[in-house]
């Protein structure tokens, strides 16, 4: 990954971290996935029992919880994507290009089935 | 969130595709959350079955399948981020900064005791 | 557990399948809560952009095939009740005793705090 | 469902639970589903970290840890299934019956391939 990439920053700093505290031993890409689904539970509990309205519209505590909890989603991906050595931007950006294909906006638009409904 | 920011332009083009196919009207948070949490199980079922050294010499087409599955994490965490407002880096350098005070270096180094157990 | 165990039946049933397929070897307690938290998230993507109601109110080929989601989450849960040499049902009357005594009915009435917001 | 079925206790004491409270308005189908997932994800987070070896040889306080958790995506699957009229004992033995012609004994033995990679 060249040394400009957007999240090459953060990604260095995650590794400088785990190094320092000896702890790419755990980070197998088996256990950072793990890690990475409980975070995003944790994160889907502050909604759990909330309307879609209540959703959007937290209050300023609440809803910096849930930033912490996505920071911690991002971090884990983050780590994942160097023990895989892949890149975040480019594989989203690849994603984008295939849904545009799967969802022509004609005939997405307004409802949610998936691509092999339409 | 300033035009120069490194997400800046794929959260642009998110954007873009989910106005087009007027679709902002299901992404509440609560819909999100649930997407990404389903879409970070569909990331962990690549694993459920591997040992951890499976897991990290995987066969280049499983990369790329595990790869895919990153990238849709990361798609609806950066509409997640869209949606609440939340500057992803900005949360992610907070939350490790945090992470620095919780677990330092000497007494963090080779174990996994979370913080509250050092 | 007793032979009488209402749950007794299925554990049974699931075992001699495993066995049969010398699969115990990769029911480690880790990889079976893999698994099902795999299938969870599969439960979970039938409704991730259905309103509360739409969710209550499913076709017939949706409700199937939601049940069989239900299934796999249950036949996890049970392989990880053998693997554990748990009772799912003396913890689930354990856990609700303490519900009960945490969500006294009179201060729990009506809204979603968490038992320590009460 | 019959009286006389093995989960009908539990069931029910679970309604009650519910309806001294007046929680059923929050039970629907998707937000019990999120419960789960959430619930699920506890019950990963335990082992996240462990070895599959570690995870078969935990502690007492850390497998009651684990029970108890078990337990709750066991008490949100129930309640689903009151919530949707789905029997989990009959919905698991189709599912058993099913993956007992997906997976013949002679040609899954030993391996962990999907069935349709069998």
């Amino acid at each position: 990954m060249p040394e400009d990439h957007p999240l090459a920053p953060l990604r260095h700093r995650l590794l400088q971290f785990a190094q320092a505290r000896d702890w790419l031993q755990f980070h197998s890409p088996k256990n950072l996935s793990c890690a990475l689904v409980v975070e995003a539970g944790e994160l889907l509990e502050h909604f759990q029992w909330l309307t879609d309205e209540e959703s959007r519209n937290l209050t300023a505590v609440k809803r910096d919880a849930v930033a912490a909890e996505m920071a911690d989603v991002f971090i884990y991906l983050l780590q994942l994507s160097t023990a895989m050595g892949v890149d975040l931007v480019r594989a989203a950006e690849q994603k984008i290009a295939l849904n545009e294909q799967r969802y022509p906006a004609d005939r997405a638009r307004g409802h949610n089935k998936k691509y092999d409904e339409l």
